[in-house]
């Protein structure tokens, strides 16, 4: 908890935590991380797209490693336990491992993701994907808010864009990838329960939507002449809450939306705005991001104003590999605590690294299922029992026992 | 037309015009300004608001005034001659008297206004109220987008905050207003006319709305259990286009709106934005700023969102003094230019000096109607008849005429 605390000092924000990736913060907070990897007996690198990699080598060293973690980048205005609890959980592990000199049949590794939230260049997963080996070269030239581009972040940042592709790993490196992390939903505070274990990452559609009116001047401009871009987009929001709202295996997010150019006396011209479309079930997310297409295109159409989108990612749905989810339910079990088993709602670095590796990933319960929130909270005695069956679980892996 | 092309470099915005009140880019604006000024045979000088104030002598020095002028400023994105085009045919005027060395029984003062958009601080008619006495001090700690209070903007631009009343004329200084400008509205194209006289300008409310409901995470909170400040804002946008669409005498805007935090993947824990709303009848424009609230409100409470709002400018109806309305008629009319009266849709440096001294407008056709926005167009023969209009009243204009 005061691992956690210290972390959150190192924020963009005054007042508050924001850390995006490769910022002085974002330095700030992987150098503090280094030096704990270190303290727990593990080596401690930047790799080649900024993640933090700290590893503890097996009974020899050069063994295919467990690899565990989670992200060190935050949304904006972020609590503190949204994958950083995962790190220094792990962290922890490793700690205790070196405390009693125990070396296992597999190294350990410890990462800390860069950029997963996506905040900086709009796109999600930068460390667990440069990873996989699946990052896009093009995202490099993304750029964030001020404009400059992700190649230049990364020089400014000491990081040469040209080598990214050596943080790729092999697939014999990683026998498997178990992620700690904040449930970040209500289930496991409604069941009462600690801890649980994920089955599955929900699949989503992210969008990127483009409306083009007309700016004029607020006074001057009948009602019936004009073409708003905000009251097009406006209608739009509605009819993407409406549609998630008619599914219960759906949920769907307008985060950011921008009116252009941005005065009080200027009808706005422009607008710009994201879609995050969830679910459980491709089928039914795949419907509904048709429909909220086929609806957007109508209402752009009827108010005489320019639509343009583009779907920015699509991803499947994720299954956590059977053997591991069991493994980790035999851990939770150990621990004395009821087994559920539950998707996420949220995405986490696992998703990128399914092609690399299985996955696991253990759910620790966080106060009202509050997250990307200031007020997010967990009880240290949960981050225990979280950091607990961890260490069950990492003591009961073992490469053979892959399926 | 070179003068105005000549303004419009002077600009924060690459490949557009954005030119706010006390920026480096109005600084250059001003200076090339006032150079015109005294080429014209004016003295010239910046005011302690930063409005340039150049003024050619009666017959004797000292004599009051007859004003003319507009605003330098812009919003983003803006036109060429929304207030430019006012400042620099007054100056065309004062040249030709210069020119031909004539002196008249009053003397004549070309303002070029600073801040009337609003744009900066977020209140309009910066420049106009310090000459009218009627700025509010409380304005100087108003803060920019950078944060940067208006007093310390006035100082990095060279002027001292606590002199801000020496901008203040008094009441005997000034014979009347008159400002030429170009309409931003659609009458005068749609009957076929290069000017019209104005006889009033609409009233306008404006507030500041603030929506606070519960940031979370995009993927794991379910429709039914969130509260989305941007999805309660989008209701309110449209709320409000319905209110103004009901009634051909309303008009309502919102320019500008926020959604916090504003990641692609956080449910929008705040929404803020302006409304704008205006009308020639000061009774309807009360109805319906009253009708708006109470719709904002209702909509928040079902939604379970905080709401709250301010009415930061409340502006009635300004007449135009009706013998300046019939002086600006027969000046058009001698242009043998059929004499059409309306009313102006936007608001105007006039209404501040309202209080100081009787005002006059004369509008320019503009291409469309359209204006705050880059694509504002005039033709150099209706900028001709305006001056040329602008010189007749200046010409008849006595200060015995005075009613």
């Amino acid at each position: 908890m005061a691992r956690a605390a210290a972390l959150a000092r190192h924020s963009e924000q005054p007042g508050g935590l924001t850390r995006q990736s490769l910022s002085p913060e974002y330095r700030a907070a992987a150098e503090l991380v280094m030096g704990w990897m270190r303290e727990a007996g593990m080596s401690a690198r930047l790799d080649a797209i900024g993640n933090v990699a700290g590893r503890y080598e097996g009974d020899r060293p050069g063994l295919p490693c467990l690899m565990l973690g989670s992200h060190l980048d935050t949304v904006r205005d972020a609590g503190r336990y949204d994958g950083m609890l995962g790190v220094l959980s792990a962290i922890e592990c490793v700690s205790a491992l070196n405390a009693s000199g125990r070396r296992l049949s597999f190294a350990i590794e410890v990462l800390g993701f860069t950029d997963e939230e996506g905040v900086r260049f709009g796109v999600t997963l930068l460390g667990s994907r440069a990873l996989a080996g699946t990052l896009d070269p093009k995202m490099l030239e993304a750029r964030d808010r001020e404009g400059k581009p992700m190649a230049e972040a990364m020089r400014e940042f000491g990081l040469d864009p040209a080598k990214v592709a050596e943080a790729a790993r092999r697939k014999g490196d990683l026998l498997a990838y178990a992620e700690l992390h904040i449930e970040q939903g209500p289930v496991l505070e409604a069941e009462g329960l600690p801890v649980g274990a994920v089955t599955a990452i929900n699949g989503y559609t992210r969008m990127r939507v483009a409306i083009d009116g007309m700016a004029g001047h607020a006074g001057t401009v009948p009602m019936a002449l004009r073409r708003d871009a905000l009251a097009a987009a406006s209608e739009c929001v509605l009819a993407i809450e409406r549609i998630a709202a008619a599914d219960p295996a759906l949920v769907a997010t307008v985060g950011r939306l921008e009116a252009l150019p941005g005065a009080t006396n200027v009808i706005p011209g422009a607008a710009r705005f994201t879609v995050d479309l969830r679910s459980a079930d491709d089928e039914r997310r795949a419907r509904a991001a048709a429909a909220v297409e086929v609806e957007m295109r109508a209402i752009c159409e009827r108010r005489g104003v320019g639509f343009s989108h583009e779907r920015t990612q699509e991803q499947a749905v994720t299954r956590c590999a059977p053997w591991l989810v069991e493994r980790m339910a035999r851990a939770i079990e150990a621990e004395g605590v009821r087994v559920k088993r539950l998707p996420s709602g949220a995405g986490h670095d696992g998703m990128a690294l399914q092609g690399l590796a299985d996955i696991a990933m253990l759910f620790v319960r966080c106060e009202k299922g509050i997250s990307h929130n200031p007020v997010e909270a967990i009880t240290a005695a949960d981050a225990q029992t979280g950091a607990r069956v961890l260490m069950r679980f990492i003591e009961e892996f073992g490469p053979k026992d892959r399926p």
